[in-house]
């Protein structure tokens, strides 16, 4: 089925950060003629690093999807687009809600309105958060679940689903809609602990540093390792079934915070753990324990989570012993 | 009860707007202290005449929502806002989403950002729309209904909302949300059929033209006297249980297109109705038979609909009759 890709156009908005990157490397596998946007702005995950390997076989363009004129020919020429690109940090979207609006809102908005314009056709997936449900009521967490964001960025990755939905509704784009768990792995930032946490603790781990947890670190979270996560886009993005529809994705198993890091300690075989009070501020952003209910997006799409937590740890660890001096 | 009124700092954005502008009337009566900011953006609802009987008793303000120099010390002043300001038409959104998304979106969270800032107690109170919830599956619509908004408007709309549930839920803001039916009466526009339709009948039947309906003229409405809406407002923006809360703001009744036209010319004495076929693009927007289902705002804040349809037609045409020229 996924020789379907074979010459296939596909655009990938945040083509550099580290979800961009891991489908971008998938398609070029696959025989896509794969174009990348990027902005490039600071302080979000687009790395140079990440597109060594495949910068000659890919098109690289620096624009922001906000970017009318420049996002136009894009989406015209595109047959798929991987709409990733995004403001990626929940408390910096509290500091600044209207950024965040700009780009995850009315960026995603400008994508759309040119694809109803020049490309209608065209399929187009949306990469949204957990983080839009809130706190929750139980776990699993089904993609039904109330929707009560926490945070301007979870708000208007909510506003932006529906915008998705509505182009889908009236317009008929063919669209499909993720709410990613944690995802971690290859590739994501390291850099600080504002997202990406699993990465950061391996960072801490491997150069033998103090990881601190909140609390007694006993809440339960879903990490996603990326190559699972890539797999069900890349599936997803030449599925029919899928178009209109919202999936929770997620690797579908809870672990604890403190398991998470002393798997990674574990694997480094360096870095250790010590707990701290949770901070005030936090309280308010703090969803209860999280699990992915993905029983959905297993039955639409023919796709479940490889790789498991140990594995992909490891495979985390490995990478950034090889590469850390690119992200840091 | 009202006598809180007394004294009290009211803002009304969008305050030379039908809706804006009848509070003020009422709040003015009820010696509150009364800002109005309005942006007198063509072609929205703003009309000088609109104010004129209180223009001398309250204070106005050429200030756009978005504009985060004017509002700050006007909302540091409110002890209430009813935030009423809004590009209004469902049509226009759907030919420029962005604007749309501007001003209803961003401009609203402005006001809230604003708040959080310098006047966190500050209640505020917000018009949605019965539009936002789309196609309808079943009536009367109670709001646990689904949103599957048909246009920006309605989309922007429904963000809004949890923009305010948000501001709400993490800043304690108290806000009061309502979702509108189809309001109309006295200081309505007249010059177009974009939006307030009851009122455009009203000016064709007083100057005894056609009043074209699509299709059998069978869907239903339900149509909401602007002093049964005003009544709601002023009550809830002095009520602590409805704070945080979303209530669907109608007659509860359901009245056919035709029914509601033929009562325009029934009372004007005057116009005349033919039945059309429904245009091709107003497929997608139409969104079946609507009314709201009122219990939840009957049973929180001390409210009905006074006013019937035929009392408040009444009085819509013996307004115009009086004012037409204020309005062409």
């Amino acid at each position: 089925m996924l020789e379907q890709y074979k010459n296939k156009r596909v655009l990938i908005t945040g083509g550099m950060g580290m979800i961009g990157s891991s489908i971008a490397h998938r398609l070029v596998e696959l025989g896509a003629e794969v174009r990348i946007v990027d902005a490039r702005i600071k302080p979000y995950g687009a790395n140079d690093f990440n597109i060594k390997d495949v910068k000659e076989k890919i098109n690289l363009y620096q624009a922001d999807i906000r970017d009318k004129e420049k996002m136009t020919p894009l989406v015209e020429w595109s047959e798929i687009i991987f709409n990733l690109a995004g403001q990626v940090s929940h408390n910096d979207s509290i500091k600044n809600p209207f950024l965040d609006t700009e780009i995850n809102y009315i960026g995603h908005l400008n994508v759309l309105e040119i694809a109803k314009k020049v490309n209608p056709l065209i399929k187009i997936l949306y990469s949204g958060t957990r983080m839009q449900y809130g706190k929750v009521e139980k776990i699993p967490v089904a993609e039904d679940h109330p929707q009560r964001p926490l945070s301007p960025y979870a708000l208007n990755k909510s506003a932006a689903e529906n915008l998705y939905l509505f182009y889908h509704r009236i317009y008929r784009i063919p669209v499909v809609i993720f709410r990613i768990t944690n995802p971690y792995g290859p590739r994501g930032q390291v850099k600080h602990h504002k997202y990406c946490i699993v990465n950061w603790f391996t960072r801490l781990a491997i150069e033998n540093k103090g990881i601190t947890i909140f609390g007694d670190g006993s809440q339960v979270r879903d990490y996603l390792f990326i190559d699972n996560l890539t797999d069900a886009f890349v599936k997803a993005g030449i599925e029919p079934a899928a178009d209109g529809e919202v999936f929770n994705l997620g690797s579908g198993e809870g672990t604890t915070f403190k398991e998470m890091a002393k798997t990674i300690v574990d694997i480094a075989g360096s870095g250790s753990i010590t707990h701290v009070p949770w901070p005030d501020h936090y309280i308010n952003v703090e969803t209860g324990d999280f699990v992915a209910d993905i029983s959905k997006i297993k039955k639409i799409i023919d796709w479940k989570p490889e790789i498991s937590l140990k594995e992909g740890i490891r495979r985390t660890v490995e990478f950034y012993r090889k590469y850390m001096k690119f992200y840091l």
